[in-house]
């Protein structure tokens, strides 16, 4: 049972008077928080692109849009990758180009095939990091099983740009018997996260020098799930979606799970696996690991009866050895995610406000 | 008949050797002409993408990948614009996105299905010109007849983006019985353009005021040519393959042409429609039109029979009412592009050497 208080309460009829509203920008200039993944993305992407470009492949804002292409079902996903720095412990922005556009479509349910990608690069970029973010995009293309296809070069002036910045724009075959959503939760499912959080995020964090602690043996967990999510979904049936927990992290994907299928999610803190070095970190940021982001950790939805096998599915595959299960979906408070402290209270994990992890990736 | 001059039989040599050379990027740094479509561009691209990414439906290099998906066949191209300003006579960097990406797709002789935009964003960017761009990828895409079905936001802080940066990714269905490419080009082939040349490239420079002239009633051309290819192709048999003349204008194109099918061009001068306005501005920057980018012309390859029929075909869409065969296919000299000019010389129009229109498109 889900305690509310009276805080809560007044907080709960706030965000439902404001979900009866039509999303509006209120700022007139972009701040860095409508690229951060919380809540002034979502008002951006819902006033202004999905309020122009409205149609059903998009309204669902799924990490791929969902396509019958000639006879073909198809998963299309786009992401532009402007991580600050260009190289990290764990990988650089190449791998994780690649890796981030397959997991987008992996955890749609599809078959990664293709993916596209276009440089913009600042004059005076060293050839020689071009090549090795190059030659990254290609074993993780090779690991991933996808194809470059097709590319593009612009170049910008000193001052328009930072180095490198790449789009990976990908396509994959989907399953046409499989219908994955976050809208199909149901109160009894288990939230399950395939392994420790935040990695990514912090890892970049102190590779930007920005806290004065070491973390030598932490690096980014960028990896493609296309394994692990096609041994999740033909190991267990009652899957009901799975989504890759990057920018804004898990606390993010769980506040849309909630939004979608009009449920409550309640997560168990104690339950959540943190490094240790990652949770040192969050602390000193002032940040739950919660909304830090991954690069090769899932966030699935699983009937709760299917929850244990589905936690020993992820667990056959390296990317999973340490999956568990986090939290249950709930009917009360409909559209809201509750966190159950260790310390026994409970609290409101809200979407982010502001930006406190820019150019993440 | 061709002549060849000593000096351009030197030359030829010259080529001939670099040629067979592996392609190599003799910079340390990124410049503004790795970005320009011509020589540098073609280096990087060939020296650093293409012998690291390899597979064969990325070699061929066209406009478009030729994939086959599930039981279909697919075109996907990518393109990043960085068009500076970003506002301009005849359009903006949202409809440039939209129809640069149909446009290749219906180049390469498929049916534009579905498109993915990825912006950058500088932060202090107005949301107000935001919402103008995105309304202008609305109207290109209900025009051009796509769907903007997925896509993603960045936003990076300033002095490291200019305003606005976009990616259009996108997908079309390629008919199955019909083979296009410009590797087919043979002697005795026409070379058509669908009308008048580098309206768009000059556009952009007087716009930002480089030019110390006006020119009232000149706009980019910017426009999708899907109805105009397929206008093309339904009508003449004979049109071995279609190019969108973007960066690097016309010239370009057709030194691929050269190259990939190993035969000759020669362009008549006299023939190439060319504006007034952009001649004149043309001859201040000490640049050939044929160079300069246009957004909404095609160059086709047309078996020389059918010359009369394409042209036709094209007059008949508001598209391509100045459509001109400009020149034609020779066996000789193989991988050379030639002018014959107005003046009844012959000269060489090779790649084109820096960048003398940066951030064009």
């Amino acid at each position: 049972m889900t305690t509310v208080t009276d805080r809560e309460q007044q907080v709960l009829e706030r965000i439902d008077k404001a979900r009866r509203r039509k999303p509006k920008v209120k700022e007139e200039r972009i701040t860095s928080a409508h690229g951060a993944g919380g809540k002034a993305t979502q008002t951006l992407v819902e006033a202004v692109f999905l309020d122009a470009f409205r149609n059903p492949a998009l309204e669902p804002l799924g990490d791929a849009a969902q396509l019958t292409v000639g006879d073909t079902r198809l998963a299309m996903t786009t992401d532009s990758f402007v991580v600050s720095p260009l190289f990290f412990p764990g990988g650089n922005i190449g791998d994780l180009a690649v890796n981030g556009t397959v997991n987008d479509l992996a955890v749609a349910g599809a078959t990664p095939r293709h993916l596209s990608c276009g440089f913009i690069l600042e004059e005076g970029f060293p050839v020689e990091d071009l090549r090795r973010v190059v030659a990254s995009m290609t074993a993780a293309a090779e690991a991933a099983g996808v194809t470059l296809v097709t590319g593009d070069t612009k170049v910008v002036g000193k001052g328009t740009g930072d180095g490198c910045y790449i789009n990976t724009t990908g396509i994959g075959v989907l399953d046409p018997d499989r219908a994955l959503g976050i809208a199909t939760a149901r109160p009894g499912d288990a939230v399950i996260v395939s392994g420790p959080v935040g990695d990514h995020g912090v890892t970049i964090m102190l590779e930007r020098g920005e806290l004065d602690i070491v973390a030598d043996d932490l690096e980014s967990d960028t990896a493609p799930m296309h394994e692990l999510c096609r041994g999740l979904l033909d190991a267990v049936p009652g899957v009901r979606a799975m989504r890759d927990a990057t920018r804004g992290g898990v606390a993010t994907i769980l506040n849309e799970v909630a939004r979608a299928a009009n449920v409550s999610v309640v997560v168990d803190e104690d339950m959540v696996p943190v490094r240790d070095e990652v949770r040192g970190a969050s602390e000193l940021l002032g940040i739950d690991p919660l909304y830090v982001a991954c690069e090769g950790r899932l966030v699935a939805i699983v009937d709760g009866d299917k929850a244990d096998d589905a936690v020993a599915a992820l667990r056959q595959d390296p990317l999973g050895t340490d999956a568990a299960i986090i939290g249950r979906v709930g009917d009360d408070p409909p559209g809201m995610v509750l966190i159950k402290t260790a310390f026994g209270g409970t609290r409101i994990m809200d979407l982010l406000v502001g930006d406190p992890l820019p150019r993440i990736c």
